[in-house]
């Protein structure tokens, strides 16, 4: 299996307004009161947050919060910081060279950093088959403000009518609505690529097609799946009438990343619920509905707010 | 595979104090307070909770608490009733006589009746290997009268020493430890049919042999394991080392009626904790053995209530 | 306090399609297949299961489903099953006052009965104040088929442009939306009254005005509400700014029956979910409409399929 | 409500082996390997991280984990590092030293620094009435290694006879167990006071009686109490009663820091489990009990690993 990696933006990082937990500092005449995140993974060695903390302070930013984490037996060092900062002491190039610089000097994998009020929203492409209360969801929450994204399009492999309540919603909105029947011997993957050609990352809400590894290694950036079943229990197909069929007591939903191999890619989020004798094939295909909207949802929020980082082979941290 | 259909005490059935949720009736002069159980497990027809109920009642009986199952799909009637008697009025054997007379009539799979008050605990065989906090729960809460068995005897492959806390225990409470050495060469299950060919149902808590189809047909009554995974997925050794490995955001502990093939048997009981990049293998093994004690112990509590039956080929009705 | 005591539609009861786990039973030629439920309460005493399914059984129909449950210290009996039965074999009317019989027969509180393919759906008026984020989940769910309802209407004491989403949902589906600005002088009760005359009950979804008991008794039926707390702290308002002050690491959120003290009446359903240190106000109110929206659709769920029935002063039962 | 700040022992930090989640380094030749943990709470400003961070780099300390909080509002800092170092480089006193000198230089709050290998471990002394649930799972925990303390002593306002297991387990352990009984008349504060003189902290684990506000001035440290209720629900005596009798659907624990005002000081941990109409009173205090060890055990943990904090006048950060 090749591990996709996540890729984010390379050059100018995007950020994107947020509504959970983010700090606003106190009204305070003259403070620093631009957001930025920074997040970075590179081999461990003594003095890395010194230095990283030492860059922000020395522009006179402000560090809100900070997570890092270096595992047990591997040396290999991650941070995700939140700083306020004045742009008119510290520029948007400034501080995407200084992080950059800092990059170089640890060697790191990833040094990324995103300004939330200056930098444009990231693009995305919503992918769905059939089911739709992934995507209905999404859009809901998009609407709200809670989905901190630019909808580029949504690409579907099952046709929708006009009148369709997706269709208008879409339409009222100006996102175009792509009909795309696939089929084994064509799976119009070329087309696919231009149409996405524009996003940061894709999202595969309840999308029953499965990409070859011409397309992801083509895309090159990160696809998000939702796979309705606790992986790595019931990959593939019906994993809601496999569970079912197995009796298990406990049924859940996994999103993560795409990669060659079928519902294998790093796992970001998962979510259960109980299920008894009482519930029906019916209802654990409900109850899994309602876990992969809050999964899928609660995946795509961690990942824009750069929460979400490669570990090891097939893991992720997730701060 | 074959399915261990799970068999309770053929004859007089047996009922323990249990302390969760049993109803007592008002102190009333001269009301019934004797509490019994009855399950039944029947093809499905028109009339079978009415015949039911109708003998309970017929006999002074007052019905507290009745669970009826009919799937959706299939024609089989599942119902396990709470109720109070007067045992001056309506005699232990002429309920055992009345039931076994409706299991008949009703072609029932199962018509099983316990008194509390009255009959014997369940007698039962608890294996463990070398790791002891299931087993050390399970005594503990013997010990408080919270699990209501008798305990024939603790059967392990790991030896102890005589001032190990485990054998301590045992020997204060008159309980044999027999330790068993197993080699692929010689199962000795000849001897361990012996040692436990008077009990009602055996215990698997984090044991680490593999009974043979031969001995479970043998045995011919119901054995109970812990998996400390999230089956199906994990099967077999070390499966929190396979979740960690594996990215999970989620792990579990099942335990299920044993049958031929491994960690495959009906799943009476599911539990799960969250876990991160955070938790080293260590703190995953650590919350998995706080997820097998309660998993086991919920699950042996449930058998002996007669709350679990078979339902299909490898599903459970836990009422 | 006055307890409000819950009131079902008096003479023909009402069920409506609800989908999560009703029985359908096998595609036999000739098999009954017209789907009931009965509710009863009365005092305890011998013999009831019995009547209640011989009565069924004696018309052919076919019980799926029971639930019995006699308290411990009180003589008080419950039961809701669920059956299938011929109409042509058992009439609507013939169903009716056979309960209706056993009910005087048993002193009943309350025997009903349902027929969901049969009787009209619940009547209900939704009740919303500034906050949407109930009323629109609730909208989406009934639009879905998942909430098995009529909303007569929608009251509103805040005002909605008409390009606003709902209005032009509501304009959509055919659904009035009243707005009724309140005043301390004025609660205008009278003609709230009025619209909502022709219900069977009341949803308030985060409806911020207070009824007087003059209104409750007017009224007579069930007002159920959503409380942004967990009872019985927070009562009142601003619970999200109560809990946050109190520094608690649980919120959660209290479906219950209205009554004339202020959030006290009988509560159906409370869910929770963590907050920390790093929670703002914000985000322990995001969490909390998340709660509320589920909170408040499966009581109402819960309701409508007959599962909750009164218990002593101030509790439910909730099968 | 005077709020007892949560002093940490002033002078030579301690800590103790605690098993979740350590960071063990690689074994590589001449790498630091003894682990540090430093707490930082002071007045918000630029560059706190940046000093901190240097300070330790600067030894050759290598940071592993690091968490940062400044609250939206209000301008404090708040962090937890763990690093480890080598004392050969960085000597215990030195580690003291620039850590008190850091505290200084930012007028922190709170500047406290442990090393696990070298420090001697938390002395607490344990609390405990009539119900031992607690206590003994304490001990317990104690035993296995999982409770990071010596236990200098158990007191209780409840007799047990020599041969109760409680007294020869702790006979055996050679832990003092002080029966004190108490009347209204007398609290004999000034005995307890002197047998806890020497501890860090208390743990009062069901303990029924309530220490003055001259008692907890005088003893001046943190005293950690189990309440089992869900607070600020059900204060005072008999949760499960009174929450038995509002008919909640959920039941809880919480564990918090003592103050003059009963059942109110900040809270540092909370857990709850569903409870239904079929829960007797009896069920809601055994589902209680299970709860109010685990959060307990929980909150005792955080605390020995200095992720406890205060936060505003009632609350905690916990880590």
């Amino acid at each position: 299996m090749i591990f996709r990696r996540p890729s984010f933006v390379p050059s100018f990082s995007r950020f994107l307004q947020f509504s959970s937990g983010f700090h606003k500092p106190a009204a305070n005449a003259g403070a620093p009161s631009t957001h930025g995140i920074h997040v970075f993974h590179c081999p461990d060695e003594v003095g890395i947050v010194a230095k990283l903390s030492e860059c922000i302070a020395s522009h006179g930013g402000n560090i809100h919060s900070v997570d890092v984490f270096v595992p047990d037996n591997k040396p290999v060092f991650y941070s995700r910081s939140e700083f306020v900062f004045d742009p008119a002491r510290w520029s948007r190039d400034a501080l995407e060279n200084d992080f950059r610089k800092l990059g170089k000097l640890f060697n790191a994998e990833r040094s990324v950093v995103r300004v939330p009020d200056l930098d444009p929203n990231y693009k995305i492409a919503v992918f769905a088959s059939k089911q739709d209360h992934c995507l209905v969801d999404l859009l809901y929450r998009w609407q709200e403000g809670r989905l901190p994204v630019d909808i580029n399009c949504v690409i579907s492999n099952h046709d929708r009518a006009s009148n369709n309540h997706v269709i208008r919603f879409l339409e009222s909105h100006g996102i175009p609505y792509h009909y795309l029947p696939i089929t084994s011997g064509n799976k119009r993957e070329e087309e696919i690529l231009n149409l996405v050609a524009d996003t940061d990352f894709l999202v595969l809400a309840r999308y029953m097609q499965v990409f070859s590894g011409r397309f992801l290694a083509a895309y090159g950036k990160d696809v998000i799946n939702i796979h309705h079943g606790l992986l790595p229990s019931f990959k593939g197909g019906h994993p809601s009438k496999q569970a079912y069929d197995a009796g298990v007591k406990l049924i859940g939903a996994t999103t993560h990343f795409v990669t060659e191999e079928l519902d294998a890619g790093p796992i970001i989020e998962q979510m259960v619920e109980r299920v008894s004798h009482r519930d029906t094939l019916e209802s654990f295909v409900q109850k899994s509905e309602n876990l992969e909207k809050q999964c899928l949802a609660q995946a795509i929020r961690s990942y824009c707010e750069l929460r979400v980082l490669p570990y090891e082979s097939n893991r992720t941290v997730v701060f």
